[in-house]
C-alpha cells in the first residue's frame, strides 16, 4: 500500500495509471482524494508484486515532475480503513437477523426497503470481509467499496520515500 | 458522480483516466475497489463539467470493451458517503475541545499520541466539509480522503446507461 501525493492537473492520473499497467501491475484498490490544498491530490494505491518490481514502480513515480511525495505503508504502523455501502435482501422474515449482523459489526443502516436494507460500515480488511461473507447468506443486492486508506500512527506524518 | 463497472485487467484504468483527461476533464475524486465477483472492479468517478461534454464521455466510456455498465447518480436518490481519516493536534490544553468535536460528528478516535489524535469520520460532502472547518482551527498534521461513493437508494440497483 503506497500513498502519492500528486499535483492536482489534467492526465496525472493517466500517467500514474499507465506506469502501473506498463509494468504489467495490477491495483487492487485505488483512492484518489482531496488534500487541504486543492492544487494536491492524495492518491492510495494497494498493488501486489514482486519487491523488486515494487521498488522500480517508486522510483518511476518519484521521477514525475507531477509527483510530490511517495509513501510506503508496508513496513510502518498505520491505520488502515475502507468504506462499504451495501444492499442486502432483508424481507420480513429474515429482517431481524440482517439487522442483528449490522449491529454487532458497528454497521449504519442508511436506507430502508419493504425488502431491502442498505448499510454503511467502516474498519480494515479482516472487518470488512467477515462482514460481507455473512450478509452473503442473504443475497447481496449491491456493493459498492472506496478501496482502502490508511494513515500512518503516530504523530508524525509517514516518511517520504522521494529524495 | 458516475459509477462504472469495469473487468478487472491490467491497463483499464489507465484507458479510462486517459478518456478523461484527453477531454480536458479533472477527476475530483476516484474510487476503484472490489465487487463480489473478483474479475470485476467498480470505479466511482465525482467530475464536473459542461452537461453536452459529460454526455460524451459517457458515450466513450460506454464504447470501451472492458466496460460492463456505466450508472448516473446525477438525478437519482442515493445515499453518498466518504471515509476520512484525520489527524490533528491535539495538546493536554486543547484536547478535551478536539475531543468533543469528534463526539458531536459522531467520529471515532483510532490512534492517540501525546500531542495528536488521529479521528475517522463518515459522512456525506457537507458533514465531512463542516469537520475539516472545525478541525483546522486545532492545526491539521495529515488528511487522507478516500473521495465519495454512492449507492442508490430504494430496492433496485441504479439504472444503466449502458444500452
Amino acid at each position: 500500500m503506497i500513498s502519492v501525493l500528486v499535483e492536482n492537473k489534467f492526465g496525472v492520473l493517466a500517467k500514474i495509471a499507465g506506469l502501473f499497467s506498463g509494468r504489467g501491475f495490477n491495483i487492487d484498490s485505488l483512492c484518489v482524494g482531496e488534500t487541504l490544498d486543492p492544487s494536491v491530490s492524495r492518491m492510495t494505491i494497494v498493488t501486489r508484486g514482486d519487491d523488486r518490481i515494487l521498488e522500480q514502480v517508486n522510483k518511476q513515480l518519484n521521477r514525475l515532475i507531477d509527483v510530490i511525495k511517495v509513501q510506503d505503508f508496508t513496513e510502518q504502523a498505520h491505520v488502515d480503513r475502507e468504506l462499504v455501502l451495501v444492499k442486502v435482501s432483508a424481507p420480513a422474515k429474515s429482517r431481524a437477523q440482517v439487522m442483528e449482523i449490522a449491529d454487532i459489526f458497528r454497521a449504519k443502516i442508511v436506507d430502508v426497503c419493504p425488502d431491502t436494507l442498505t448499510i454503511e460500515v467502516t474498519g480494515d480488511q479482516g472487518k470488512i470481509n467477515a462482514l460481507i461473507d455473512l450478509l452473503q447468506a442473504h443475497d447481496i443486492k449491491e456493493l459498492v467499496r472506496t478501496g482502502r486508506v490508511a494513515i500512518a500512527r503516530g504523530s508524525q506524518p509517514l516518511k517520504s520515500l522521494k529524495e
